[in-house]
C-alpha cells in the first residue's frame, strides 16, 4: 500500500462541491483531509475483527467487500467501482470490529480519510454533516438494491439484469469473481453465459 | 386508518433527547411535527407505484416491509417492531415511486414526520441533521444485517439466530409471516421447529 500526497481527484471534488456549499478556499482545506493511495490487486483494506477506521473513495479499480462463514465460503456483499464512496460501514458507525473483508479485485486507486479527521470535517464546515448524509443515503440505496436483488431475482435475472445494466462489470471481472456477485455457483454462470451467447 | 392529536409518545422523546441536543421546550416544539396514528392488522401504509412521504415511529405493533416480484411472490425486506423508526428509505430519499409496500402486521400505533416537515425539523433546530443521521446510521446497519443473514446463513442458521435474540417475534407472527421473514418455505420452517422440539 504506497501513500502518496494529499491531492483530490476532480471527481471526488466534484461531488463534494455537489453535495456541500464550498467555495474554492474550503474545497482546497476539505481536500487536506484526504490521503491518496495505490493498492495492488488482491491486497487487504481491511480483514475481518480489525476495526475499520477510514472512509474510502475510488478513483481507479475495483474493490470487493465479502464475508467468509465458518465453511470457509466467501460471500460477497458488494462491489465498488471508480467514483464512488465505500467502507465497511457498520464497522465505521459502531466503532465495533468488521465482520467482513475489503480486498482490491484490480490495481486501485483510493483517496482515504481518517474517522476522526471525517468528525473534523463535519464540525469544521457548516455544512459538513450533509456530506455524511450524502454518504449514508448513498449506502442506504445501494445496500437496499442489492438486497431487493438477491431476495427477488433468480440468477438468469441478475446476471440478464447486469448485462443490460453495467456490461463492463462482466468484462473487468473473472468469472470466479462475477459469480460470488451475482451469488451463483460459477458453473451456473457459465451455463447462463453459454445460453445467451448461443 | 385513525388520526389523532400531536402529543409524542416518551420512547420517542427519549430517543430524539439521546441522539440530539435539545432542552424541553425545544422537546415539545419536535413533538408537533409528529402525528399519531393507528394502524389495524392487515392495513398498508404504502403500496408499491406510490411516493413514499412519511418516515415513522413505531409506538405498538409490527409492520412489514416486502416486494411483490411478477410472478406475485412476495419477499419480506424488513420487519420493525415497537420503539423503531421505519420507511421505505429508498424511495424517502429519491422521492421516486416505491418498489415495495408496506404493511401492519398487528394493530399498530405509530408517529409519522411528513417529507417537508422533516426537512423543516432539521433546518429549525441547529442539531437537527443529527437526527436524520441517527435514523440513516439505523437503516445501513439493519439493511446490512438482513443483507448478511440472507446472504452466510442457511434457513436452519435464520430460525436458530432468531430463536435465540428475539423469541417474541416468533411468539408474535404466524407461521406463514414467519417464515416470509427468515425467507425460506412455510414447510421448511415447520420441519425446522418440529426437529428444534423433538
Amino acid at each position: 500500500m504506497i501513500f502518496v500526497k494529499k491531492i483530490m481527484n476532480s471527481a471526488l471534488k466534484e461531488i463534494i462541491s455537489k453535495v456541500i456549499r464550498v467555495n474554492p478556499p474550503e474545497l482546497e482545506e476539505i481536500g487536506k483531509f484526504f490521503s491518496r493511495q495505490s493498492l495492488s490487486k488482491g491486497e487487504f483494506l481491511l480483514k475481518e475483527g480489525n476495526f475499520c477506521s477510514h472512509l474510502y473513495f475510488i478513483e481507479k479499480g475495483c474493490l470487493r467487500l465479502f464475508y467468509i462463514d465458518s465453511k470457509g465460503r466467501e460471500f460477497t456483499r458488494f462491489m465498488a467501482f471508480e467514483n464512488t464512496f465505500l467502507s465497511s460501514m457498520t464497522a465505521f458507525i459502531s466503532r465495533e470490529p468488521s465482520t467482513e473483508y475489503i480486498q482490491a479485485m484490480e490495481n486501485s486507486i483510493l483517496y482515504s480519510i481518517g474517522y476522526d479527521d471525517f468528525l473534523e470535517l463535519r464540525s469544521s464546515f457548516p455544512s459538513g454533516n450533509y456530506f455524511y448524509i450524502y454518504i449514508l443515503e448513498y449506502g442506504v440505496t445501494v445496500i437496499t438494491a442489492r438486497l431487493n436483488n438477491i431476495l427477488t431475482k433468480s440468477a438468469s435475472e441478475r446476471y440478464r439484469q447486469l448485462l443490460f445494466n453495467n456490461p463492463e462489470i462482466i468484462q473487468r471481472l473473472s468469472n470466479n469473481d462475477l459469480a460470488t456477485y451475482l451469488n451463483i455457483s460459477p458453473e451456473t454462470l457459465s451455463r447462463l453465459k453459454s445460453n445467451l451467447s448461443s
